[in-house]
């Protein structure tokens, strides 16, 4: 059973959750004012550039937000940014107990909002449901203290772990439930990120189609309106301008052949984004540094098994969504990822945080061990 | 919900399941007497030769069997075997009316037992839950109706599809709850099923252990007693007769090769069955067509790929049982079932019945689609 400040969070963290389409560079944040056990204003951030959460609930609250107590599921912001800070706008409304999630992750500002509240004569408590918000800001939270998005790997498998036939044969292992999922996997992260070999063999254009998201009207607009930034790595610049991927819409290539080809991809609305690497493979974490650098908080990898078994491999993986397709491609299929290992003890292990039915296939969340 | 015959078969279907390790060659079959809506007998059959459940249930209820509702979960029989005729039995008690879950699927009998109490004035309900009544004795209606037991196949994996590294380094993959559930799937099997090369290499022994079941002491005694017959299948005889599998006791090896070397496998207490085949493969059919006329109603494949393959080839697995251990064993590692197709239309597609934790490990139940 959750106590009554652990029932105003959940509401708060549910509003919050409305911004996962939408609030990349930003944390997804929601807002509760409490006025005598009563909620008198809601509030969630919606989009970066535009007012937060808080300032959302307490214009609800009005003069109700006097004497009330707030829920946020972040520390309120102390610093001047695109909006004035909200700690500030909480004390000049008057109300009496801040309880938050969390901290600002930020380990330059972390517990500046709450000190500044606390100053200002406010009750304040923080770490109330903070794994569940933890969990929404996964990959705000790693940018912020690790300077690197989340990467979630997502793979779409056979029942014997396969991805594709030996001769490269495909399309539609899963069913269109998954392929819903993995609209919404792509249309919460900032970036989309695959490789040559899909883009030259499947035609993939990793875009998100708002219609196929399964969301609704609001949810779907706001999606459409802040899709990721499509990102593909070509260490020697392989993929020729007129494929699909490129024909979709401005796209970033992350590769180690930039300088030649940089007015090339300008003159077609792409960008060049040079990268160090080594026998023509971009260096992954240079390049990941590079995209939390830009505000990247969530990195989807859709790619084949070689880009997706180097990823891997170099340990950069966060989250694996394995979509699993109740079938049998055989041992001649190709395999999930590229990841040569001779002995046991290498084997990676992994945590399944959860296998739940997706239409007629299943989805498995795993992490690394030791992770989530 | 359930109406009050439904509830009162579900009871005795709980009564069946006790007989899941015991009852083989015989089906596992509960019965419930009901006299003015009480539960007045209950009886579950326990092993072969032994009373039947409606016995069981006929005896606690005594007089109060007369007028009353008997709950069976496959029609009474009519026939005089090791012991007398069950229809005859609840004739004789009395009782005003027989619920069965469905009929005996024996094609000559079916019927025959219900024919005879509605002759003897008493009335009669088939069909009660009869799904969950057939899914209970999957194997025992396979064999009635074709001849041939249920194949269930038990493979251990890792979430890549990999069952052992490439050296052939495969030990613990899965945790120790894993163990027990393949402990109890060997427990209810009437034969548990391996090849030479898991023989050979793993030293398995395809044994159950009684304490490793994790189940009651009633019911571990019972799966003791009646422990599933160990059946080796190497057309060509290459295991040699002190490996832990033959040391272990008694076993059925299934071979082409039986005529030269019977009586040195009969010396060590061993049986050879000789099975036609090619290139000193075993029929698998012919096999299976064999053991069903010896009763086999559940046959557990516990095999490498090669043999899991080419049941899984030839069309004779019933039900898969996927042990996913949360580790990536990589794409040098070996696959899961040697099963080389070229094209996904040759895929098989299989139909996920059931996933669920089972330690750290997850069990998937998959049947080939238009099957369960």
């Amino acid at each position: 059973m959750l106590n009554s400040d652990q029932g105003f969070m959940a509401r708060a963290l549910e509003l919050a959750r409305k911004g996962l389409y939408s609030t990349h560079p930003n944390p997804r944040v929601g807002c509760v004012i409490v006025a005598a056990g009563r909620i008198v204003g809601e509030g969630w951030h919606a989009r970066a550039g535009e007012p937060h959460a808080e300032v959302h609930a307490l214009r609800q609250a009005g003069e109700r937000a006097r004497g009330a107590t707030a829920y946020v599921t972040l520390e309120p912001c102390s610093h001047h940014g695109r909006t004035p800070p909200c700690a500030d706008a909480l004390v000049a409304a008057g109300v009496a107990r801040v309880v938050a999630a969390m901290q600002d992750p930020n380990p330059q500002v972390a517990g500046n909002g709450l000190a500044r509240l606390q100053q200002a004569g406010i009750e304040v408590l923080c770490g109330v449901l903070e794994g569940d918000a933890r969990v929404l800001n996964g990959g705000f939270i790693k940018r912020m203290e690790q300077g690197l998005p989340l990467v979630r790997v997502k793979l779409a498998m056979s029942l014997d772990g396969r991805t594709a036939m030996a001769s490269g044969e495909s399309q539609w292992i899963t069913g269109p439930a998954a392929r819903a999922a993995v609209q919404r996997l792509r249309a919460r992260s900032s970036v989309v990120l695959s490789g040559a070999d899909t883009v030259l063999a499947d035609g993939a254009r990793m875009t998100v189609r708002p219609d196929e998201l399964g969301l609704g009207a609001e949810l779907s607009a706001l999606a459409a309106a802040r899709p990721p930034l499509r990102v593909l790595v070509d260490g020697r610049l392989r993929v020729p301008l007129d494929v699909p991927f490129f024909q979709a819409g401005p796209a970033l290539v992350a590769t180690c052949a930039a300088a030649a080809a940089r007015e090339r991809f300008l003159e077609e609305g792409h960008e060049l984004l040079a990268v160090p690497g080594s026998n023509g493979h971009v260096d992954l974490r240079r390049l990941l540094l590079a995209l939390a650098a830009r505000g990247a908080n969530e990195v989807l990898v859709e790619a084949g098994p070689r880009l997706a078994g180097a990823f891997a491999r170099q340990g950069l993986v966060d989250e694996y969504r394995l979509f699993v397709a109740p079938k049998l491609l055989g041992s001649s299929a190709r395999p999930l990822l590229e990841l040569p290992l001779t002995r046991m003890a290498e084997a990676p292990e992994l945590r399944i945080l959860d296998i739940r039915a997706v239409g007629e296939d299943w989805q498995i969340i795993a992490v690394p061990k030791g992770q989530g």
